[in-house]
């Protein structure tokens, strides 16, 4: 597929059938996350391919009372929203709360690991929340995701889990010095799967010489 | 370009000519990254295309201090290796020094910059460094680098001005609440540009339903 036609119709797909996904595609789409960039091309970082039943079910029954614990704020945040805003954001919500509790049907949910000790973290000092760690891995999400997308399997990037780290480690065995960083469901979609993105345009998201906006 | 040929060969090219640029092709490349996932859809970043020679000098002159620091301990480093990763060494040695020493050559140098406030960071309360808020603007920047490889541009990803920061943040004119998280050189390479990269294998970087290595 063309580098371009896969970035521009990349979609967050969250609703997954269970059909399983070829050895060969699987594969392919793996082989390209160890393509990414990392600091020092050090590759600090694992991808947990979670196809076991139990263990997908252990996973979603983490996130799911997260996910629910955020449907109120998001529906009230709606209410103030223009007809046709919060009529996206209905369709997001429905489509989230079906990942919430339908995750344990995707064939695999992909769990990126991190190691920070072999990371040089170059913001630590810096006095606001550290991402630069994120730039040895997530990189190769997005590599994941592109090549997803171009094989015409559904994925999304999820984060929430991160905040059930010390559950997500004990249910997948990962070693204290290792960490997590997104939980990627992976499969064929149900209904139209990747296609039409809205983002703002390049003239919003971005100025010359100066930080303008 | 198909996208596993630019994702297999994207390499990270430090060797930049002063070469201009074509506007529709630097266009190309920075809507590339205005596609990127985002948690929320919120796209709470932004790219400050530097063009302007003091100010391309002015960040080198932030750098390359940061760099030649980092030289005695990565040439101590390399007497432990054997002769082919010392020579590997060697060679990303010598890129890196004429990096930090002609970085204001570059006819671009893209800063990715990000917005806390907008992001939820799900790994915040965790014992460990944070690397979640990097999820909302690393695939952003992976996505330009991809587009600079198809159009035939050098480009690689740094953060070691991260350390920097403040005097960043006051050469750009950048607000309080935003922050920087990479530094992206762009143009048209010296040597032979993007091409064979050494990874580690699929086998090696994942493991089924459990951590293993």
């Amino acid at each position: 597929m063309e580098l371009y036609d896969a970035m521009s119709t990349l979609r967050a797909v969250r609703r997954i059938k269970p059909d399983p996904i070829p050895e060969a595609v699987l594969d392919r789409v793996l082989t390209a996350a160890t393509w990414a960039p990392t600091g020092g091309n050090h590759q600090s970082w694992h991808m947990i391919v979670v196809k076991d039943r139990a263990l997908k079910q252990g996973l979603e029954d983490l996130y799911r009372p997260h996910w629910m614990g955020y449907i109120p704020g998001y529906e009230a945040h709606m209410k103030d929203m223009p007809p046709a805003a919060a009529e996206s954001s209905r369709r997001a919500l429905e489509s989230g709360t079906y990942l919430a509790t339908h995750m344990h049907e995707a064939p695999v949910i992909c769990v990126f690991c991190f190691n920070p000790s072999h990371i040089t973290v170059t913001d630590a000092e810096q006095p606001r929340v550290s991402v630069v760690g994120g730039g040895s891995v997530y990189p190769a999400v997005q590599n994941l995701l592109l090549a997803a997308r171009s094989e015409g399997l559904g994925c999304v990037l999820t984060t929430l889990l991160c905040m059930e780290e010390p559950a997500v480690k004990k249910l997948l065995e990962i070693p204290n010095e290792w960490h997590t960083a997104a939980h990627v469901p992976l499969g064929y979609p149900v209904l139209g799967g990747h296609g039409v993105i809205n983002r703002k345009s390049v003239e919003k998201m971005s100025s010359v010489d100066r930080f303008t906006q």
